[in-house]
């Protein structure tokens, strides 16, 4: 058993990172961190320094309880849905986590194609987190 | 604390309150099942008969434990999605439990609208379950 959080430089991916992290302390399993680091518009340098904080501080968290976790760079080819729900297959995972954007200002109603796809495709439960 | 879950008569909506009750039962939090029933095509009744009996047996084993739950038939003009995310923001829920429909036979790519409101809207996380 485990958690698969898909590791994303952003502030929805950090509240995803650190509630798989509680999860994974609540259930005693091992948190699986898939990379798919985008470069590109939706990098933004500023996120992933905080990003990397807070991964280093939830495995130091994990690791403090007994509980192993591991960071994959996964290069298959695949786009991030695919790998997430691939590696959440391979470990029989418990649930996925993903972050969620909050609705724009301008209200538009429509979830980004990855988290569709991972919410239609996974075939475990998903666990859907929005940035505090 | 609390974990809020819509009732639906489907399959989906039975995975969603078995896995509700398991997630009460790891933490320790009462359940809430909000009553959105609606009649017409989606209705079917031997669902309704299944679910109801599952409901009796979740209810049961949250008892065992000593864990309270209660079924709220909410009637106030609002849409399912809108009495989840209000009864989740007044009862600080931990997350929401939804059930989806796994992807068409053709395929189809689109979250139902319900299910899309509860994901951009909630303030809380939603878990999304398939039936098995």
């Amino acid at each position: 058993m485990a958690i698969v959080v898909g590791y994303v430089a952003t502030k929805e991916g950090r509240a995803a990172l650190k509630r798989a992290a509680e999860e994974c302390m609540l259930r005693g399993t091992r948190l699986i961190v898939i990379s798919s680091h985008r470069g590109g518009k939706d990098f933004d340098p500023d996120e992933a320094i905080q990003f990397e904080k807070e991964l280093t501080r939830v495995g130091d968290l994990l690791e403090e309880k007994g509980l192993e976790h591991e960071v994959r760079q996964l290069v298959r080819g695949n786009d991030p849905a695919e790998d997430l729900i691939s590696v959440a297959d391979e470990e029989s995972a418990d649930f996925i986590v993903i972050g969620l954007r909050r609705r724009s200002p301008v209200g538009k109603l429509i979830l980004g194609s990855n988290a569709q796809r991972i919410l239609l495709d996974a075939s475990c439960p998903v666990l859907a987190v929005k940035a505090d």
